[in-house]
């Protein structure tokens, strides 16, 4: 029996923070037959809780070092507000939302990374995937969106990379089903030119990513997205496209955005 | 067929500000064998934040008046910190627990409560559980933690009285199960004195509630509870208890607590 679609859609911090962005989102994701999982990001609502709590933060390589204060404003901000927020929005657009971290139902446990050079906090590394309880949920007809908060598996709760989990899934989930994975977020996908929206690059395989990356040409903050991509495309996942958010139906339909090439 | 048990357990505030008592309650809970459901109240640590982000609460009856920046103070805390950290416990104690708010799955939806004196901002009295999908996720294994956040079905996010919610679902599933609705906070039970933890009522029915009220020996805190244990055991509830959260095992055997008689 040929294998049902599922996409797995990444949507980022930019789109989370702007309401009529996030809306036509909404409205797109909502509109999308088949199986579908959301994974968002946090945006600068918890930079900004952090600021009015007086809780310093600190980024190392864009990673937010997350000490015990911090780890409870991204568990209250992600799992919490967005989380949900997103899910009433869904709701009321008539898809069936469950908004869910890496804890409930054990969805992705995670380790808690530890470094020569430095103390992340409370971040996690994706150790585990519960493919067959996200297979259940998905066969109930239920949308998944999920924060990216994970667990230990002892009672510890982690902060963890969006891109990251939505790539863990989407591989874990290929012997399932045909796994479509789309980072979407405010560019219109890969760009030779960061701040040339028309620059887009429609297809990079390995060879054309290590070349760019030898001449300058990628921006740096768009590398571990790719290193993501390219890490899904290798490993099974079916189709991986990089674009930008209020594109969501050219990009599964492969007329926008940025398609990474095995 | 007869029908299989459900317990639904209400945690209340005090215990889930309270760490080592959370961790013995939950440590009861997990022991639990059978299909359960678990919904916490928020506790001080709302109000707490309130505080540091100076945003001013005001309480009216014992229910706080939800503007919209309290409200996403309730999500955050109720939806996102409680949450997850009871389910990564419960997930510890190996209890395949899974962390919802009443938007999720469209588990509960509510309607913005109106009132002629009282304006209780995005407070929502409930309007509609969605039993069958309650029965499919307990099917699938899985314990259901639920925040007292729920929807109005057009993308609105409601605070929610948590005895309520506990008390309609207990209703809206005692077609499928044999429900057991155990409300648990710091004190054993229904007490003569409210100081007093050895003055428990062992049972009330509806005539010892009306003379014990009438005589002014029901503490004013009470009588929602109560109120909500009564409609409930008048509406096909198997049975419901009050007690301490501690004693979860014997309040289940019904050794311990108030048993509310019909």
């Amino acid at each position: 029996m040929e294998k049902q679609a599922l996409h797995i859609i990444k949507v980022g911090g930019n789109i989370i923070d702007d309401e009529s962005r996030l809306k036509g989102f909404l409205e797109h994701f909502a509109s999308m037959p088949g199986y579908k999982i959301l994974v968002h990001g946090g945006g600068k609502v918890a930079t900004q809780l952090a600021k009015e709590l007086q809780i310093p933060q600190q980024m190392v390589d864009g990673r937010r070092i997350t000490d015990k204060d911090t780890l409870r404003i991204v568990t209250m901000v992600y799992a919490g507000l967005i989380n949900k927020q997103v899910v009433a929005s869904l709701q009321a657009l008539g898809t069936n939302a469950i908004g869910l971290c890496g804890a409930d139902a054990g969805l992705v446990k995670a380790r808690k990374r530890t470094h020569a050079q430095v103390d992340y906090g409370y971040v996690g590394d994706v150790t585990e995937i519960g493919s067959a309880r996200i297979d259940a949920l998905l066969r109930e007809s239920l949308s998944i969106v999920l924060a990216p908060i994970t667990h230990d598996g002892h009672g510890q709760l982690l902060n963890t990379n969006a891109d990251t989990i939505a790539q863990e899934i989407a591989r874990s989930m290929s012997s399932l089903y045909h796994t479509v994975l789309i980072y979407s977020f405010e560019k219109a996908g890969v760009l030779l030119d960061a701040e040339d929206n028309s620059s887009v690059i429609p297809r990079i395989d390995p060879a054309l990513y290590a070349e760019l990356k030898q001449e300058g040409k990628i921006f740096a903050g768009m590398i571990p997205k790719l290193d993501n991509a390219f890490q899904a495309i290798a490993s099974g996942v079916g189709k991986v496209i990089i674009g930008q958010a209020e594109n969501l139906p050219m990009l599964v339909n492969g007329h926008a955005g940025t398609t990474i090439v095995p």
